[in-house]
């Protein structure tokens, strides 16, 4: 059996007439002898009206009742999508989590897939429907909805994908794909045809605006080829795939960034093992969630330690930070919230010296101070300030040839 | 374990503010020792909502789909009736249905209810939890969902409550209990403070305005007492329950009407075995519901044969009848669909000769022609012209004292 596993975003499914819409995509595949299962989101305001409702209900958050409202969005684009599809004389049928089915653990509002089972799916697939799954929801053990979080009918998608050993999940948004830059800040950017799982998850917001991370996580664990395409045009997409060896030739994929980022230093840290952890440890427990971490080699018997968190948890992460610079009698702690982060992201990148001096050498150019830098396999990351943001994403792009040519 | 359901209609649902209200009266309830299992609807206006999107995505009826659409509205109002509840301090959770599971056949859209498992809700109620559980839905073995139709909500009420030998199933709604007659009609209508099950069944539209019939056969065939009652007010409401003396003492329990009727006469019918059946079969197979029937003798080897159907499928009727009358040789085909139905409904009346002939001396002392006239062992029906409905309706609610003092 060939199955694909197609993936509809909550804008694709925003309408009756999107819909529709859809269901001719997915007849298509069906007609080309394909074994189709159609994975939906929400249509879209619809998780946002729920959540809303939620909200106004309760102060107190009751995930297991929050999940069993908030699931009820995709049970309807679902239920209506098999309706039209039907309609168009394609036999479908909706196959809800509890029915697979798909069991996550009981972390409601994030929960994780456990395991899919696939009897029901390829038994109704052999009789030529096409299945449509609401994403997005589980089922504990003891049938209890889960929902996966935001964006969590991409990891529905590619879970099923891998599950069913399909060829390939197609996920379907309303952007044509994985773009060598914002195409907002560069007027030149271009669509990339092919990306490594590695890059696209270090394309971070860039890549995120296309496809939830824990997909793409998941994508390459199972090797599941993720193709990401417009449901509103007929462009190719861009292919997430293992990296081979086109894709090594390509140094640079994609100039990304991070606007709202904010840094915060604490100067002058005794120098002895654990600080790091007495620095860190108070700000999991909140919630914060800390992106670059740079420590520098102090003087004598004390060291720098600079890191930077999201803007919105600046303010919680100063005040958390201050109690603890005073417990383990830091010199100062130093913020500033105006900072951005620009980072290069090629698979290429390993194999080639010079990246990092000719990122350093373009920004320099440009009159461009760096802040604080921090590099992976695939990945330079610098911090600038933030009025410099958008000429750093535009210079870099230029440098590296990102322009030029389509890149595979 | 003394356990009671209550369940709350759309309109009592049908805001957050008016959540909040059921949920202090499922409080209090759990606070005076009981174990409750609440059955909600959905909201007002969701259902109508959800069969509007389906009605309007698909033209062919897709049953399976519609029930996984439409049963959605039930899953968020209880999800926020179970939050609301946690947050007023009281554990509680919801139970869909397939959790409990609650098992029907697969008539979709108007499923029956085959076998409820208490398992799963027992353990729970006795963990201390208020059990929430959306109405209307039940699934297949297979576990696809389905729902009991329109007003099905009360029949999952009255099937959990005997699954449960339940003390009690208090159907809360917009209406304070059953009346004597409409009080939009009679001034001087009572609230009964209780009727019997056939009664209930009998009192036909009035009756059906308060509790679907379904529930009420189902309740009857359990012994199940039935409260119904108003989520707005401290009325005690009406008890729907088994026959008892009390009952028998009082001879006419309300007076019901239905004004949306029509009569078809087929005249000077041959009369041969297996006339009636030749009429009637072709009206059920177009789905139409006959309501009254009545044959006269007729002269020599004919008969007149009349019957009524609503007023909606008049047209329909008529053309289908006149058809058959061609058929069979009938002499003629007379159609009104200016006529209404009242009806005398009293437990106590079997036991009571004389009813039959006081409701026929009353209408005719106001003028009233009677041009057809049914009776069932608790039940005097008669149809008349429409413009006099409401006096016949009046006059007999006099005559019958019912406006006089409470009844039990």
């Amino acid at each position: 059996m060939d199955i694909i596993v197609q993936k509809y975003g909550g804008t694709s499914v925003g309408t009756l007439e999107r819909i529709r819409r859809v269901a001719k995509r997915v007849v298509a595949a069906a007609e080309e002898g394909k074994s189709v299962l159609v994975v939906v989101s929400a249509m879209s305001g619809e998780t946002n009206r729920l959540v809303g409702l939620c909200s106004e209900a309760s102060l107190a958050h009751n995930g297991r009742e929050y999940d069993v409202i908030v699931s009820s969005g995709e049970q309807v684009s679902a239920g209506l999508l098999a309706m039209i599809l039907n309609d168009m004389g394609s036999p479908a049928l909706t196959l809800l989590a509890h029915q697979i089915p798909v069991l996550t653990d009981d972390t409601h509002g994030s929960a994780r897939i456990k395991d899919i089972k696939t009897d029901v799916i390829k038994k109704r697939l052999a009789e030529g429907f096409v299945v449509v799954v609401p994403g997005f929801q589980g089922v504990t053990e003891g049938g209890d909805i889960t929902t996966l979080g935001r964006g969590g009918s991409d990891t529905t998608a590619v879970a099923l994908a891998a599950a069913l050993e399909a060829e390939v999940c197609e996920i379907y948004t309303d952007v044509e794909g994985v773009f060598t830059t914002d195409p907002g800040l560069c007027a030149d950017a271009r669509k990339l045809g092919k990306i490594s799982y590695d890059e696209m998850l270090e394309m971070a917001s860039l890549g995120a605006k296309v496809l939830q991370t824990r997909s793409v996580e998941f994508a390459r664990k199972y090797s599941i080829p993720v193709l990401v395409r417009s449901s509103f045009t007929d462009s190719e997409g861009t292919l997430v795939t293992m990296e081979d060896e086109d894709m090594e030739k390509v140094v640079v994929s994609g100039i990304t960034y991070e606007r709202d980022e904010a840094k915060i230093s604490v100067v002058g840290v005794p120098d002895r093992p654990g600080i790091a952890a007495r620095i860190f440890k108070p700000l999991t427990d909140a919630g914060i969630n800390v992106d670059m971490i740079v420590q520098n080699i102090g003087t004598e018997a004390s060291t720098d330690l600079t890191f930077t968190v999201s803007e919105s948890d600046f303010d919680e992460a100063m005040t958390i930070t201050k109690a603890t610079a005073s417990e383990i009698k830091a010199a100062d702690i130093v913020g500033d919230r105006d900072i951005s982060k620009v980072s290069i992201v090629g698979a290429g990148m390993k194999s080639h010296a010079g990246i990092a001096s000719k990122t350093f050498t373009v920004l320099a150019g440009e009159g461009i101070n760096i802040e604080m830098i921090s590099t992976s396999e695939i990945k330079i990351s610098c911090v600038v300030e933030s009025k410099y943001m958008e000429l750093a994403v535009r210079v870099l792009h230029k440098a590296f040839g990102l322009a030029h040519e389509p890149l595979v």
